[in-house]
């Protein structure tokens, strides 16, 4: 017996079954359901993070993301974490004590943002428009003039509300001021168009679980060269050793050097900082390049067409978007089109309503958070699931269910 | 067309087929193979994080954890990362920069922890020895008599050496000192008998994909009632977002209350934190029963008749473990079963060698790192892998391959 003064304790050992869900069709915020292939690829088998086959997988990977972000830069990896943690690694490493920040704020992942740079830095101006409201470039400027930040934070699609903040000359704004842009495109990226390079957005990211179609637990990001300036500059430490991008550099890109921005040839050993999520990059690896195979304004068409057939079907039905103004222009604001926010009719509980949807259709859509908890429904059309076979089915569930409970 | 002004760029859209890996027998530090049965469950089909069937396999793994950990702790959940995130999960919530810590470091991940913790303190101190030894009883006491810290740091199964540090006496000791105690097993947890709550370690955690058999990117962590209430009566906040335990347990534990370790009844609503990598989470589930179905103590013992077999496998074809020290009970420390040391022999170029071992047999061990780089290799026999078909098979080649070398 390999025990000797201790004792096991079965106390916690539990008996179960292995694990038995229910197959959801997931039309809320995210997660969304994983393409096929997708899924496939998370089984593949694993091999050692110094394997030079892994390498291979890293560095297609990194260029499959500069596709789906529209961008050169270098330095575009995948964090090993929720959107939430690129959403960090931005705050960490762009953000020293004594920055000023101006944090653009009218929604629950904006305020996300806000909460994190408080923890990074000690003159955070938070600017706050009404939930389901976006910033006009009047208001922008007026913010950099007041405040010259060194940094702007703010949220391309929001989950939340289902607004689309305009891009139009935000990124020109910040370069006269010379102030570096952060985006956060969790819900949007690969469904909505989002030119990083176009649009002069210094830091952006997004999650794997949403217009990906792929698995949550891994998110893209990117550092624009100015963006990698500001880090190589810094003159305190970041203070965030996991998400520390100079450290995730050494193993993902040793060749780009921060300051310069210039490659290093040959490529340098890539250093190890921690073991990689393996699983999910074959997995991720595999949803970008559907989208690659797919073509990106096709994808980005897909999610157009499926949400503008599911506008068309609430008005049919009787339901009202939270969100009136309704813009195709890429780089205006407007609705959403990867998620939709719906008004809940009056005398109708909203929470009963979607376990009706989930217990008698199994479709996932979601309720309102924050101030708009009990007055709005989410419904995502992400990746994958955004096809008009499911806006179809989700239309006539949702009239069903509308008559269940007007009964 | 959905794109007016903007130009979408195919300059990285690049063509390649799904991924085709080797097929490897992962015999270095990590990750190790999967289990057929873990890999089944990373494909079981997405569910909403907010789904009740999602919450019963949340508690069901946070129970199980506990079995692994041998610990009552409630706060027991897993880190959405890499151990290195769990690692800065302790060190983030549990110093303040005011704080006193004692960090032994004596190998690669100590120090790593030490790398941590003085981004988050300015009173760190840093107490070596050398590679490959572990610390004694009389030697933590100095340590605790001379700076009497908040905390001290040690990991238990170093896997940059292979050796295990003795635990007899260190928990004791640091109650004595009022002194929280925080211990890394990523490389031994589930392999090599270890105690949290026996042992009285405040802050425990490991990786998935070490002697679990599962995948990276998903990593156990539990704090001790002492550590919580720690974090409950900080008078600075928690530096780090994605890390901070309060706002995890608001989703994981929202019944717990960190200042008492009481338990609120009913279980107020979880609050959404982030994202969980859902697939990762059926997988550290699945991985973890198929412990409880063993039993932890012959999950051990696999473990140690593996290791011995190993070690008299060496020694008859002439290689010399590095930690000479072979210890069988649980709390005294000597050689880790998981992951064996083995001195290169004079000559032999080490990673021609481990080259060799990949191409030809598909085998991979690791080598030396930092002060030990090209003066070992690195030997795992973890979770699933550890079993003497694997080790007569391994034990073969290695015999084969330093014929050829010594040709």
């Amino acid at each position: 017996m390999i025990n000797s003064d201790q004792q096991v304790s079965d106390k916690h050992r539990i008996k179960c079954s292995t694990a038995q869900l229910p197959i959801r069709l997931l039309l809320g915020p995210g997660p969304s359901n994983l393409h096929p292939r997708v899924n496939q690829q998370l089984i593949t088998p694993m091999i050692g993070y110094t394997d030079v086959n892994y390498f291979k997988v890293m560095d297609e990977t990194m260029e499959l993301m500069r596709y789906l972000f529209q961008t050169d830069n270098h330095f575009t990896i995948p964090i090993s974490g929720a959107g939430t943690a690129a959403m960090e690694c931005c705050v960490s490493n762009l953000i020293e004590p004594e920055d000023v920040v101006v944090c653009l704020v009218a929604g629950y992942f904006s305020d996300r943002i806000h909460q994190q740079a408080v923890r990074y830095g000690s003159k955070i101006q938070r600017i706050e428009k009404k939930w389901g409201q976006y910033f006009s470039l009047e208001e922008i400027k007026e913010q950099l003039e007041k405040h010259r930040p060194k940094l702007l934070t703010m949220v391309f699609g929001e989950t939340s509300t289902g607004i689309k903040q305009p891009m139009q000359g935000v990124g020109e704004l910040c370069h006269q001021y010379d102030c570096l842009l952060m985006v956060d495109t969790v819900a949007a990226l690969g469904g909505v168009p989002f030119f990083v390079d176009q649009w002069k957005v210094d830091a952006c990211y997004t999650g794997g679980q949403k217009c990906l179609s792929g698995p949550p637990g891994i998110s893209p990001l990117t550092f624009s060269p100015r963006a990698c300036k500001k880090i190589a500059e810094r003159k305190t430490p970041i203070a965030n050793w996991y998400l520390d991008a100079t450290l995730l550099a050494g193993y993902w890109c040793p060749e780009y050097n921060f300051a310069t921005s210039q490659i290093t040839s040959p490529q340098p050993l890539r250093r190890y900082h921690h073991t990689t999520p393996a699983n999910l990059i074959y997995a991720l690896r595999e949803s970008i390049l559907l989208v690659s195979e797919e073509g990106i304004e096709n994808t980005w068409n897909r999610h157009r067409s499926a949400a503008h057939q599911l506008y068309q079907g609430l008005a049919r039905i009787g339901l009202e978007p939270l969100i009136s103004e309704l813009n195709d222009k890429n780089d205006l604001g407007g609705r959403l089109y990867s998620l939709t926010t719906v008004k809940v009719p009056e005398g109708i509980d909203a929470k009963l309503f979607m376990k009706s949807l989930l217990d008698k259709h199994n479709i996932e859509i979601a309720g309102g958070i924050g101030e708009l908890a009990g007055k709005i429904w989410r419904v995502g059309l992400m990746g994958f699931n955004a096809n008009n076979s499911n806006v179809t089915l989700l239309l006539s569930t949702l009239e069903e269910t509308l008559k269940d409970f007007k009964k």
